[in-house]
């Protein structure tokens, strides 16, 4: 039987199956879903054993487990190793969920559940694509691993501990990931970049109370001031970051990488409307795809202090505070642009206040070069199943594991997405294209074939 | 019987009457107590009728009541009106109050509760210093009128109305006000300035919907980043408010003025201490008590917008808020104020942002000249029960309802006041140190009889 009539026929009861799995609640976060993670972990270990594979163990960690499993009955053919995840992102507010995030169901042609499409969807369909293969065929055309985890939205604490530990174990040629999302319906993409991410909190103390600001406006400093000059102080009149050094391990783009970007045909004029902005913003001389794909920001996420209540209050705040993230590109270091950030930071604090600084993440930029013969390989197997064969995109946001496991592992990350990018990830209303869901199986087969 | 053997006789059961009235929650913000501020404004219009007043009415408004008394057989001598408030700020954190707030307690000589000081104290005083007089003398030195409202913790809506409504009823030669501080223990005060005030809330918009710092960062405008960079401008490095022609209207500071201010001998150091500050801070070339008295200023009251729970969250915010407060002296137009900001932060506004501004309060400064007589008799009046003569201070809060009082009615305001700065208004654990409530009941005696 071919595949396409294969996964035809299996259809009903592989979405009955992955139903079953979004059930779960195994939102990482939250420790009251701790059993939940767990039986979600146990959930995937049966499958991959169903499906065929070996040595499924299902690893504790500090946090929540890792699921390992391989079939290596190929010898001379490459390795490879999937990585993907289980655990899913809180679901609040829930009231805008149209359906219950953890009732999946299924309404034009699209599965509604948290998790659908980020990620345990997609790691469904390796497992499915394997136990396809074995059930077909008896054997595999490579060798394969699983490495599935369940931290991965709360920044995988403990994968590099288990990568670390079991390097020998994990060894491989390639590392597989479906994470990221195609360009848009029909038009496949291959992420070859992401940006790296370092965060921090700043707190800015003055009095060690609020004050009436009749009382003592003007003749004391004020929290809120000194914290919003000194956030305005981070960035120039033209968008770029101004902490010395920040564009530091920043390459330059070249004139090939701005044509790849412009290849993307990306329109801004429509995500303007889309976003019923006046007008895009950012560094001068760039454009949205180049921002985001290629070049470094740094972006205030919460800004808090004082009265927030309804009408006024005259108060002169004790304390503000800030959640600022960075994404990185090329060579920049977190730790040394926290560093200077810090720096900064206090260089311009006003008079009459203090602060306090706390690093929370910080994870390098991936980067691969497109001309990698295994990702060329992916490209094909996209063009075949899609007809359009995929694009090379640098995404600018951060999965700070793909360049730990590619860096531990010696190994390319080929990053195969099916999402779709308006798919609701970490919203409400997540969803996973099924069209997506069937071609990605066929996909998947195809390029492992193909290695 | 002298006053002072008359009011120690009655202290007691003047205390007991007062806790009486302290124990009625009369939170003028919160509607579900407008019964309670109901059955104050009875309470105090029966406590009126009791010291002998005459034409007692509990006026209705649109909000909370307005009582009015009045004593009128002292032909040929001046008309007192007495203003004061029997309405009380909220009471929350409710878990810092050492005693609950609507159960009154003496502690240290002092008498702990919410309105202790503000104001249901001092207005209780000038009840019972005129009973005292009438009980004693059978008759006024001076013809008085009771004006007492329920609205100035939530700015007076309703009472300009009435002054208007009934300007000739409340015609009268001065405005006696007992609602401010003395400087410390054993140093009255008289306020002569009371800064005025304009308020605004600020809000700014890029996108139509929160977006990922990874997939948008650095494409898109920021909510945050413009409020920031808004608020900044507001002032300059030197602590200066930076909006074209704020500075209109406010008067230089006189040598005189200026020596005025010094007789306080404020002690800046231990201000800085007390607050726990690196140093204080505010515009140049001039003292705290300057900073505070006579010049105006524009506070940042509260800032917020984005993410802020615990931990990061790569969120581009679609909208950050503002609330600003400024406090205004000599001829500054709170309305032309606020339409200079308004005119300001659009001028100042980033690409990509769409701002709305709501103006809300607005209150001129009030002022009046030290050399007043009738302002000299009250100091001479301080000078006689307390050993030692009131000094003349501006304050730097506003107590807009001074102004619009002195302006509607053509009458001088004198505010005696008898808390202590540290009483905590507004706060947990107000309390009224008796010490004053004993040696103010006095001094509005002898004030009245000394007109």
């Amino acid at each position: 039987m071919d595949y396409q009539s294969y996964f035809s026929k299996q259809r009903e009861q592989h979405l009955n199956e992955l139903s079953e799995l979004l059930r779960i609640p195994s939102i990482s976060a939250l420790s009251e879903h701790k059993a939940d993670v767990k039986k979600a972990a146990e959930w995937i270990a049966d499958s991959l054993r169903r499906a065929g594979l070996e040595g499924v163990e299902v690893h504790p960690t500090a946090g929540h487990p890792i699921i390992y499993a391989e079939h290596l009955h190929a010898p001379g053919k490459p390795t490879v190793l999937v990585y993907g995840h289980y655990d899913v992102q809180p679901v609040d507010p829930l009231n805008l969920w149209e359906t219950p995030p953890f009732e999946p169901s299924i309404r034009n042609g699209k599965l509604y559940a948290r998790g659908a499409t980020d990620d345990k969807g997609q790691v469904f369909m390796h497992v499915k694509a394997v136990e396809a293969i074995l059930k077909q065929e008896k054997e595999l055309p490579v060798n394969i691993k699983f490495c599935i985890e369940g931290e991965e939205e709360v920044t995988s604490p403990n994968l590099p501990i288990f990568l670390k530990d079991n390097q020998e174990k994990l060894a491989s040629d390639l590392v597989l990931i479906s994470d990221t999302a195609l360009m848009a319906p029909g038009k496949p993409a291959i992420c070859t970049g992401l940006r790296g991410l370092c965060s921090l909190e700043v707190s800015v103390f003055t009095a060690n109370t609020d004050l009436h600001s009749g009382s003592f406006g003007g003749g004391v400093p004020n929290a809120l001031h000194a914290l919003v000059s000194l956030l305005a102080s981070l960035h120039d009149d033209k968008g770029r970051v101004a902490v010395e050094g920040f564009y530091k391990g920043v390459p330059e783009l070249t004139p090939m990488v701005r044509e790849e970007f412009a290849k993307q045909q990306f329109d801004e004029e429509k995500l303007r409307q889309d976003l019923g902005l006046t007008s895009l913003y950012g560094e001068e001389g760039y454009t949205f795809v180049e921002r985001v794909g290629a070049r470094p920001t740094l972006e205030l996420n919460g800004v808090y202090g004082g009265f927030q209540g309804e009408g006024s209050k005259t108060v002169i705040p004790k304390e503000a505070h800030a959640k600022i993230t960075c994404r990185l590109v090329g060579e920049q270091d977190p730790q040394d642009m926290l560093d200077k950030i810090e720096r900064h930071l206090h260089d311009h604090l006003q008079e009459g206040a203090t602060i306090k600084i706390v690093q929370i993440e910080k994870a390098r930029a991936f980067e691969i070069d497109p001309s990698e013969p295994l990702l060329q390989k992916a490209a094909d197997a996209y063009e075949k199943i899609y007809g359009t064969r995929a694009l090379f995109t640098k995404d600018g946001g951060s999965i700070p594991i793909v360049e730990t496991l590619s860096r531990v592992l010696s190994a390319p990350a080929v990053m195969m997405g099916f999402g779709l990018p308006d798919e609701n990830l970490h919203a409400p209303n997540e969803h996973f294209n099924l069209e997506n869901f069937d071609k990605g199986l066929l996909t998947i087969v195809e390029y492992l074939k193909s290695l």
